[in-house]
């Protein structure tokens, strides 16, 4: 399969907090936030697939900075890695500063989504070239975080680990 | 005020159509596509101006093709032309083929939102230059619409619409 | 077709503004208005012609006033005029004052629907005969509209509006 | 205070049923239903009193028939009788044939509301004078289900209940 | 068919007030709590049953206690009496302190389901043994309710109401 | 502080699956989920802590079973583990099957929290004391968790996480 870039993918997601979806505190309800990020991240595996792809794993979000009634919200997401039949996707979410126009990065987050058929079953998906300083790094990690999951799960022995073990042991 | 370019407050909205969303014909509903179009369009406003912005008016929406469940939509917004406190945005909306990955254009839209300051009086907002041939087309295309506007509200007589009178009488 | 009276199809959509519904300046957000509208009419456009109708076009939105939360609304259509197989449909926007019981105008909007059958072609409506001095009124200007929406789309040469053409020459 | 009659404060709430409003069945959802039914009560209630009210007790709901995804629902609530600071209001519900225009009777509600002044007391409502032969039936009734919902509450003792013990022993 | 316990079938809802569901006094809105509560309680009559079920009646709801936003609020259903194919669901509503973490009751009400088979047809529903003290009560006041139904309905002469008769004449 | 145990702040969210809560394939959508299980997460966290809490971060969700249209889904939430001022949540979701009343496993869910105080600092929270086997289990390997978190953050050296470093060299 002919590969693609991070860039042939992106998904942005600029929207407004309202306030039916804020929580007590008045900033963006932290269930929202993740449906946000979910839908973009959606919309990326699909680009990058052009395939029907369902939500296997949220691997983690860090909810760094609080999101006010009213912000401009970006959310962006973007390919990382890909692994046969999966995609990793990194969503940054930005907010923006009314009166100067500033951004800054309140959270971000790394979803994995499988690409399906139409019997549901798993298929393979473009390989994906990162370009940029950013991209390549978080596509390294990647294979860290793909291995630790196995790990925690039972699927892989931790000796097996080899891009983890050298994490631990050097 | 130091004049901007549409590029700076473009705003994109990229989002699916999930089932909450569509009419009994499973389409996106004619109401939350004007609400959306609403959303990107205040944004741009506000990132135009730096200021609170409140819509003055619907102008204009087409609804030419039905955006069906599951879709893939883009709304993107631009300020068209700026009118002391006044500022037109320009909406286009897009849908997105899963498997070609194709872009069509489904719809468009006009809306007008007004700078206020902290006591709701309108402010002057910053004046656009418009780049692109398509830019520059709906720039001058917003003035007609403009008096046009006056004149159906009875705030302009007919014959001082220079821009439309030349329109129908040449 | 047996022509019909507005008042045959006039809806009636009396709601309140909750908080879910509100913009960060806690009034009525836009968006959730102009949606509103879209039922109300919708609903109109079926009755009058006992179609199916879907939204063509939204012709113009006044925002005159901010409705704030907690309001009693009054969305309320009626069919200004037909043509073959499109309704214009007009939209008036009250609000209710608690103590008082005094209502006052906030917004009016000018939709249109089109007729379709069940393989989505348009079929004619019956025709409408207005009755009130102001239904007259709406259904004389609702010609000028029509062909002024025709000629900014371009299917209509501005020296044939002859409509338009009166209005700007005379 | 000057009595008022039902037809002043009559409520009328005409509204579609999109898909994120119903079932599994794809009928209209029994819990939007009576969402709809207190926002129309409820401001039958404000109507009658020109006060806060606030929703006192559900006495009764009928669900005869169920409301198919796309139907036209009509809510209309009127003020069946008063009780010093409380208003019985009665709500019908009908759905319309889109084919034929005719409206059938799908449901009807009885809900009790309580006026309140700024700091949450009970106040006084005016009375209510009813004018058909069905607002006077439902103004008869209402004196039953007062009493009944008091010895159901054990508020009153049932030998008091004159109304109610001449209907079950006479 | 086996009896079961009221305990085999308990349903227990416990979720947050959030912006988006509260009235304009910044309470959980009386239409969002109706809605909660249909949800438990057909949960509570799909698992007693094993059958599609659906709302037939909301026989009573007493709203005794307003619940402020951020609120942690707790629906408890449970079936209270069945006769034949159909159920009474009895639904306790209890909020939280924070602080103390003591739960104060809020609300109760009274829904009543019909178990149907793939045609709509009403099917029978196992017996029901209450328990407790309060279970045995609320399935003895059943019985009165239930007449008491039908005799508002007209659908059994008073004097056959030998339950409520006793009530009233004793 | 005085220790607590699990069962102590042990919630419980059984709710349906509405058709406005599906993805394009008719099951729950992978967003509503997520805002679900941070509801039930936040109220085992608040009642534990009796603070106001935060989501500082969703560790893992897998999501292993598609959940469709119609489904009584529990989500389930327990405190694992503490930290001075954060609190792991672990999360079950379960589906019920309606003809058998089995219950089966859908996903599983890791957040943490962090109780604050009125200014927004971070307050200690009490330790918990696991008592089951499975409690004791996720105690143990909630340690592992935040290691590794702090790791892949680069608040800690790979050579001082000794939980982690015991995994991958023995």
């Amino acid at each position: 399969m002919q590969p693609k870039f991070p860039q042939d993918s992106i998904t942005t997601l600029t929207d407004l907090v309202l306030p039916g979806e804020t929580n007590p505190l008045n900033n963006l309800f932290g269930g929202e936030l993740l449906a946000r990020m979910d839908r973009a991240a959606s919309i990326t595996a699909r680009r990058h697939s052009r395939r029907v792809c369902v939500t296997a794993s949220v691997n983690h979000v860090a909810f760094n900075r609080a999101i006010p009634l009213g912000s401009v919200v970006t959310v962006e997401s973007k390919v990382s890695r890909t692994f046969n039949t999966s995609m990793e996707i990194f969503i940054d979410v930005w907010i923006e500063d009314r009166e100067s126009g500033i951004k800054n990065k309140a959270n971000e987050a790394i979803y994995t989504f499988v690409a399906v058929d139409e019997t549901g079953r798993p298929v393979p998906v473009p390989p994906i070239i990162p370009e940029t300083d950013l991209e390549k790094q978080r596509y390294e990690a990647a294979l860290r975080r793909k291995q630790l999951s196995l790990v925690l799960a039972g699927k892989m022995k931790p000796n097996e680990a080899t891009e983890l073990k050298a994490l631990f042991t050097e």
